[in-house]
């Protein structure tokens, strides 16, 4: 086990109970980005083990969620619900990493939410899924403005779209759209709320969404991918003057300034400001309101991660979850 | 003079009383849009001669200002606030075109605005502007969300820019910071509500917008060239979960989509809809609490059109007014 020391008052050292491989671990792990001597990992939820003398608002034993951007929570930037950009921003994946048994967490006071007990190990899967890709589908649907009356398009039945399913429900939304053409994701879509499956990509995607809402495109658009098809799929999709929420790492993408000056839609996105949902999701997590943790359909021990990522890689599995 | 024939019951004729050369009137001037029997002219101001026996919001002698998009003002789009998307939008640029005696507008219930009575000449200038340039950088500031407590930089000193400087400290913005390096659009910008000046470009304009907001950006930001240079600008210069409008036309803009994603920042923009303003902003002309019609330096009769297309070109002029 790699050793773990506090550096700063404002630390706290967490014992972890889960954690998990993102779909942007595959990043470093196919050489995209660096990957030597990298700390990988970023998802986890755990019981804190040590606290720095600074430390206030969690304690030794508290059951504990982040975000997996580190952030001090008292910053402007912060205080406005941009917490991923933080004046003290870290990203966990890379300097923390949290594919260990143990994370130093900086900033625990902004970072950490405390659960309101120590959960039972059915709620686990749940409560770690909203350390990112609930927290990040959900703000994809918050970006896209889906609520009550609007007829929400997920692009993107990975597990960062499936929530933005469940979120968009959650948000009141009269209508979903999840374009997906894999069954068994189709039916997980279903479940989370999605009340049409578009099959169809691209253009034709497009095409098939403005049928689908009076040749107007949906309101709200979800794009949860990061590839060129997917962003210009998703920008098609949203109706003049809609909101398109993006979420999807797009490494490779360029748009075209004419062609979203021609759309005319609002286009917010980013990596997500999770921490600025945690403490709703956690509640909702907890009154077994949401389900999220059904996204993991891999379990493994930390010590088979590297056949984790090869099935992630090789599309075997969504989300894998990365248990002790 | 061009005849003019109505097509439709939904059609009036207007006598143009002004007309002008907009900076988006030099994309088929210099041969980047075609421009070969194109009826050229978007922003008008007139008498309405003749009305279509369907229409029933304005009546002959009546005196209109229209916005630069047809819109029929009741289709879904239209309704909620975005009628440069109408389900029957035309651009008058083009196909109907203003630099010419009289212009047939179709849907003219739904395009064009009487003003309360026959303004006097001193009004002409600022009335005609509400059709284009200070509804367009109106709608830059509203989509940029300038308000009470906000820190609004506007990038541009063109026209559009400008009215962006006008419209933010109408919509109550707290500091205005022009870029501007040009000393008389500077003064302008100044009797428009600029409080500060920032005369850097680029990276170094961008440095000096974060010197002045404590290290985070603006809240809102107005892009009004439509260059790669002042596009990457104005995306730099926008705080995290910042509002960033853009509405000059950038036919050789290019966003690498990751940029965006690590910006973290809100954008929204295209053709504006101006008719969502025009009552708004007709009734503050009319009542003598803005001034748009400065940003007119120079003012020929429409037969010297060529002479006010080649002081554009040259930017020996910012804007140029063409009577009758």
């Amino acid at each position: 086990m790699r050793g773990v020391v506090m550096y700063k008052a404002t630390d706290a050292v967490i014992r972890l109970t889960a954690t998990c491989i993102c779909g942007s671990d595959l990043w470093p792990y196919r050489g995209v980005e660096p990957a030597d001597h990298t700390n990988m990992g970023h998802e986890y939820a755990g019981v804190v083990e040590e606290v720095g003398s600074d430390v206030k608002n969690v304690k030794v034993g508290d059951f504990v969620v982040g975000s997996f951007v580190i952030s001090d929570n008292t910053c402007e930037t912060c205080r406005s619900g941009y917490q991923s950009g933080c004046a003290h921003r870290e990203f966990v994946a890379g300097t923390i990493g949290t594919q260990s048994e143990k994370a130093r967490t900086p900033h625990a006071d902004g970072t950490l939410v405390a659960t309101p007990g120590q959960p039972t190990p059915d709620l686990i899967p749940s409560l770690l899924a909203a350390s990112d890709v609930l927290g990040t589908g959900w703000y994809g649907a918050v970006a896209a403005e889906a609520g009550p009356g609007k007829t929400v398009a997920v692009v993107g039945d990975g597990a960062v779209g499936l929530m933005a399913v469940l979120a968009a429900k959650q948000l009141g939304a009269e209508r979903i759209i999840a374009m997906s053409r894999h069954p068994e994701r189709q039916e997980l879509a279903r479940f989370y709320g999605a009340t049409d499956i578009v099959e169809e990509r691209g253009d034709a995607g497009v095409a098939k969404i403005k049928e689908l809402t009076d040749g107007l495109g949906a309101h709200s658009v979800v794009e949860a991918v990061g590839t060129q098809e997917s962003t210009m799929q998703a920008i098609g999709a949203t109706r003049p003057g809609g909101h398109l929420g993006f979420v999807g790492v797009n490494y490779d993408v360029t748009i075209q300034g004419i062609d979203l000056f021609f759309a005319g839609i609002h286009v917010e996105g980013g990596p997500a400001p999770v921490r600025r949902f945690l403490p709703h999701l956690i509640q909702l997590i907890w009154d077994r309101e949401i389900d999220p943790g059904r996204v993991f359909d891999l379990t493994l021990p930390l010590e088979q991660a590297a056949e984790g990522y090869q099935a992630m890689d090789e599309r075997r599995a969504t989300r894998v979850l990365l248990t002790f």
